[in-house]
């Protein structure tokens, strides 16, 4: 029964909430919860955007699934958009936001807002969001 | 069996993978994958991480827990911190990167680079990441 | 003379110093400056920059000039630039920053690091700075 | 006449000009212009912003003037808030934005949008500005 609830979860990949846990695990053992500020997080953050910035900042436009890029910039990308993510659930947990509930939240705020369409047509204006 | 499966995943939590996929579909119904190029995706982040960022401006050095502000404001900031999640999750797969596993990546890398202190003093140095 | 120093300063355009001592005023008499620290200014900065991202946000690659802009679409680009400028200019003062100065040293450091060529062959990895 | 007009252009400091025309210099040179595209340019102003925000990130609350900052750190800091305005003024330029102009025009709509105090009170709403 483990394996195959084991097997099933690593098919579903890790969840907001187990990353949630390893990062208030990984602080507590460093003894780094001192630093971890909502402000002092959020410019924490802010640096990480500015990396993955700078991957994207002088190739003009960039075709999906980055066909032309070589392994190295594409692992690069990968942490760097992985401290993004890193950075943005501490601030959540730090703020006290249960961010797993805030995110379905906003996806259905997101369905009410941009209704899909009932035919195909689509105004320009819908698409100001995800 | 699958009640008893459910109730773990509710506990669990939404997984990066699932937030995944319901935002493929959620442009795909809308047509919007014409506009969730890389680059228009990272500046659509860029511009939630500064909505993010006003809701701390002026607010001079917050206290974890956000314990002194009101419900609505912590709403609006777990909306904010939500739609960077949902524009980076999109970005990673738009671009081809499999963001559960370089996330786990970049932990056991983060964990290598700042091994855990032997007793419990830490020098200032290793403060630098998560 | 008065008038043809005034002309002459009108064609070489407002400076650093001058929209610096504006905003002093600007907060002195608001009794602003209580709210002007470093981070609550940063913060106010990154905010600005996402709303300048926005603008560029669905638009793929855009031209030289902008051509195909409306005029009112360039007019709130040039407001999201100054937000972004005042801002920064305001930091620089609250931080005992002189960016006159500073600006000056890292061009010259900029020309240093990247020397003109010689002959007109550059190669990419020169192109990674101003 | 020539020393005397140099003398108050010193005290005057550096312009938006004077520095859109040095920059522009500076990319022909390299002949770095075709990379000088909008969204280049302001993914890389975005990527200076992360740098100068990573400064201040584990700092916490930081005094006016940082008096307790070393010179090396100030420096620095100078540095990076000239790479953010660098990149700023050449964004404004490729995209045909006067920023001198523009910036002194948001500055009178901010001073109509908040006027000055008749009184010395000022409310909190007031302080969401420059």
């Amino acid at each position: 029964m483990a394996a195959i609830r084991d097997a099933e979860d690593e098919d579903r990949g890790i969840s907001l909430k187990d990353l949630s846990q390893k990062l208030q695990e990984f602080a507590e053992v460093r003894d780094w919860e001192k630093y971890h500020t909502p402000r002092n997080l959020l410019l924490a953050m802010v640096g990480e955007v500015g990396e993955l910035s700078e991957i994207f900042q002088w190739k003009g436009e960039v075709k999906r699934g980055l066909e032309d890029w070589d392994e190295s910039e594409k692992e690069h990308l990968g942490e760097e958009l992985s401290d993004v993510l890193l950075y943005l659930i501490r601030l959540a947990d730090i703020c006290g936001i249960d961010l797993s509930h805030a995110v379905l939240n906003k996806i259905i705020k997101n369905a009410i807002k941009y209704p899909p369409p009932v035919h195909s047509c689509i105004t320009k204006e819908q698409s100001s969001s995800l």
